[in-house]
């Protein structure tokens, strides 16, 4: 089968996915399954994966290269394993991201991506940048009626980030409440529309782009700023005394620490972006009760949840479709910000 | 009446508290109430107090000199206003540090001490290092037969401090977990027995001096630590991948950028002391999905809580007794930290 | 001024309300705040007073008669007592109905109706079917801009109950889950807007009523049911094993023995009418573990939130007005089921 | 090997449980593992199941007879299939006691029990009263060091079914709070414990039986009353209003009618054990906004605290060892109530 596969970590980012021909996965345990891939999302984070931002974590010997990359898969099954019941060849379906085991202590509490035993598809293993996918039972959603892959795919990943991020705001935020999006692209559009349905809060939308102003219009943000010099004292004004919750889908270039300078007394950030480094003194959180946490991607049963608001038609992802063999321009239009929405690969 | 009033900041704290004569305090609104001092704790705060830390918060003209200071107050009800049912002169009582004006929104929702138009009496405001003391009915509760105030003082701050941490902390820990507690001073050994109480979890109690590790022994951590320069890695060791929950009493000296590398995943840093710069790379939260809150004083129904576990043998304060005219000497002590268990000031 | 008294209970409901001149209430405590009535709610709980269905619980010797009913009050302050502060003479406000104490535990835990000093006016104290009206400070929330009295009032205790049951439902339920609304009534249409607000769930409105199904369809119920005989097969059958959460504005005639069989496994029955007896074998309850829970009218903190919903033109309320001189008429027209929507009293 | 089966159901309970020889169990898919018996709990569940109460759930036409009873086993791995990781020959072990698919929503949500696929060995599936038993990885547990299964074995169903209803109970109890434990048997003296494990509660243990009442006094019970015809009022008395709440282990014989009379405005009634009928007035449920709940055998996670907690010594199980060869000795103690603690099969 056809696939772009990854081959050296290149910091520059000079380097391109080669396309090429390889063996397609075959069923190799009772759990696994084959998805013949419909469309695979192209994410930001597998511009660092190039980088090799990830590779200390992950890959620190590099031994893992070459692979496949891609890790927001949707499909249709192609072949399962032995043990395999819930779905069967045909069936539409959406891949979380983790292969999570099922056994350890964290797969038992739900949070899928915590997984003693994860294996992230992708990112050190084979990917969906590809005609066919190799994942596992555990993995998989069926799609709803009426719901195709190439509309979905990116929800596999950035989609539930976005929605996690929401959903944990979202228990936090009564109405005549005000919750900062900063940041309106693939993440933050997403992230609006979950508010909206998940919570009476008033949003506020930050972005320096006029065209990613112009996203939050159109979901219906109730407050849009800019981002200029003085955006702190605006939302302070607006907010009457700083926002409840501040939701960072950039968390870096100084932005990080901006954002906990919104929030009000008793109040939360999420840091969902990544990049720089948060400075804070101990006097401030005190004083002012702030929570600053980290927000990962969503797991396993978020996932279900935010397919459902997309079949009911609540939460729409944009997005821009390239062909498996374009996916070298798809990634220079995502490094130069000339991408509509998110970029899906089509195979 | 006699009463140590604060003339002037200092910031190297040569200043000392003068014992003066002062008119005891009337009822002059028909919610207050004149407590007559039974004890008065003495708090590392009030040293901040006196160096200057707080006034550009909370007197940026000064102007709100002399004072009378203590915010940790009990005794017996002397006097009552008018609108007052809850209490009668003689019962005896202790006062939450705050008086609240309980129309306000943050007072809806039971945080007293965001009250938008709080008052913090020893702090701005005369205080309990004196024969009397006013406060308002919000403020007070009975104590349970058999408690006495010189018991109980310190409980009305540093306790609720302590006991507000462990309560958020124990929401968060189930059988089989681990939580550190950094620095078993005055706030940490309530914290342990709050924690033992409030939850199933482990402690670990972390600790650079050798008394505050007798503490520990004696209030049941589950495991001490000295605090040494592997502190790190052994409490991933002890922990098998970090611990749930960390609560830091110095927040400062360093201790703060070495707590959030003690927790794992998922888990939680709340920071209590303060002094410190807590700086965190964006991604470290991310992908550990961490969450940092600073930690205040509890609120009045947290002090209701504690005063019940007290009453019942559950929570114990240790503290060491000075006269009134001592004062001095006893902030001398706690500067030196000669003094034993929190100070209390009796009058 | 005028007003409109209840002198004797009467189970069969043929007494009328008196109109008679009284004198205008007066400010007797530093907390009292005189309201100019703007509008006052006619409430189904009206009947039930008059047929003395609270008489045990809230008027056991029939000694507080006679009194003003009127018990969901908006309008004007006309007068303050000396330490208020939080409203001044011409704010146009509505009114918590409970006048709270603040001070016991209960009002502490922001639970105002369960205040152990609490006052319920328009019932065994005089209400707002008058054109003045005594409360206290902390039963006040100002109306945001362009909010008239007329509008809202009835928000002030029927709103308040449908938004409490519906907080309380919303947490518990995630997208793709199934929320049934019974009743859509003056609470139900209220209930069904606030989930739609609260949460992403579906909602299932039943009624038997077609002129109530279309409030459902205008208010945009997901799925809409006519409550015949096969409704518990129906909401299995729609809903795939049972409704996640149920709740109920009739409480009576059978409909509470329906409800709980409506609920699937590990679900929540939410009963808010009542005068039925509910009848479940413990062995139905344990299996499926389903939770069965009054909910009570709505605290403070829930009124000011939907105030917000409704300020912001997210949560409306139906009415028909009536003249005080009228009341008698209205009361007719809500025992005859011919009210469209709340009827609202004006004086 | 030598087991017991059951081969009819008897509503007077007249049939005994035939010891034979039947073949010993075997692997036959990859996530299988037989486990050798070390000890199974004896449960009045067992008593339910040869009655009958659970057939029309269960087995409805009978066709699953005859099989072999027992669903709270430990014992040690003897055999895994291929694809188990997690444990291996030799391993100690203690046996959730349903066998669940971890793909289904319920699983993904960590609701073992409410698995769409589940099995329950020992009720239409073979259990433990035996030398082997099979079950699957998903289900087991491993001991920590130094416990051994005798000792542990009915944790698997009776505590963690106590633990369960415990740990939902903490969460709604604050220190200075009160919960009534109604039935101090096998279940109830595991839910003390576990009480004062998990929240800083005071516990008022009821029940008819001195032995009883000594068992809850062994463990901690703040006030312990045998039950007599003025219970509701002594728990009002005792309580100031009213129990925060009721944990319910009879749930039949009018305990059902009596328990949600002990609880205070704003609580909660689990009921847990069953065959009585709960009639309650709609109108009590909502004036005093209680709620009524079952509550079912725990999850796996709970039986994961459970187990540290008792390895940690702060949870003991009673109880009282029969050879297999005996247990229809041990039925019938369990019947006549001879039996002391829970009853422990012993291959």
């Amino acid at each position: 089968m056809q696939a772009a596969t990854l081959h050296q970590y290149d910091k520059d980012m000079n380097v391109q996915l080669k396309l090429e021909n390889v063996p397609s996965p075959t069923i190799n345990a009772p759990d696994e399954v084959v998805v013949r891939v419909g469309a695979a999302g192209l994410c930001r984070t597998d511009l660092h994966i190039i980088e090799g931002v990830w590779r200390d974590t992950m890959d620190p010997e590099g031994s893992l290269l070459p692979y496949i990359m891609g890790h927001e898969n949707a499909g249709w099954v192609e072949d399962v394993g032995s043990g395999v019941k819930s779905v069967k060849p045909g069936d539409a379906v959406i891949c979380h991201p983790l292969r999570s085991c099922g056994i350890c202590l964290n797969c038992r509490h739900g949070e899928d991506m915590y997984c003693d035993n994860g294996v992230f598809p992708g990112l050190g293993a084979n990917g969906g940048f590809a005609e066919y996918f190799l994942t596992t039972e555990r993995a998989l959603i069926k799609l709803n009626k009426n719901v195709v892959p190439v509309d979905v795919a990116p929800l596999a990943d950035a989609g539930i980030t976005a929605y996690r991020a929401a959903k944990r705001a979202a228990k936090l935020l009564r109405p005549g409440t005000y919750c900062v999006v900063l940041g309106i692209g693939g993440l933050g559009h997403i992230a609006l529309q979950c508010l909206h349905e998940l919570c009476g809060t008033r949003t506020i939308a930050i972005d320096r782009s006029p065209h990613a102003r112009e996203l939050a219009k159109k979901y219906g943000a109730h407050h849009i700023l800019d981002g200029g010099p003085d955006v702190i004292e605006q939302v302070h004004e607006l907010t009457g005394g700083g926002a409840h919750v501040v939701i960072d889908f950039v968390g870096e270039l100084g932005v990080e620490n901006i954002c906990w300078k919104m929030v009000r007394q008793g109040g939360q950030y999420f840091v969902v972006g990544y990049g720089g480094k948060i400075e804070i003194p101990t006097i401030h959180m005190v004083i002012n009760e702030i929570q600053v946490g980290g927000s990962l991607v969503g797991n396993f049963t978020e996932l279900v949840e935010l397919m459902e608001l997309n079949a009911e038609g609540r939460v729409h992802m944009q997005s821009s479709q390239y062909a498996l063999s374009n996916i070298n321009s798809a990634i220079s239009d995502l490094k130069a910000a000339k991408m509509v929405g998110r970029g899906v690969i089509v195979p």
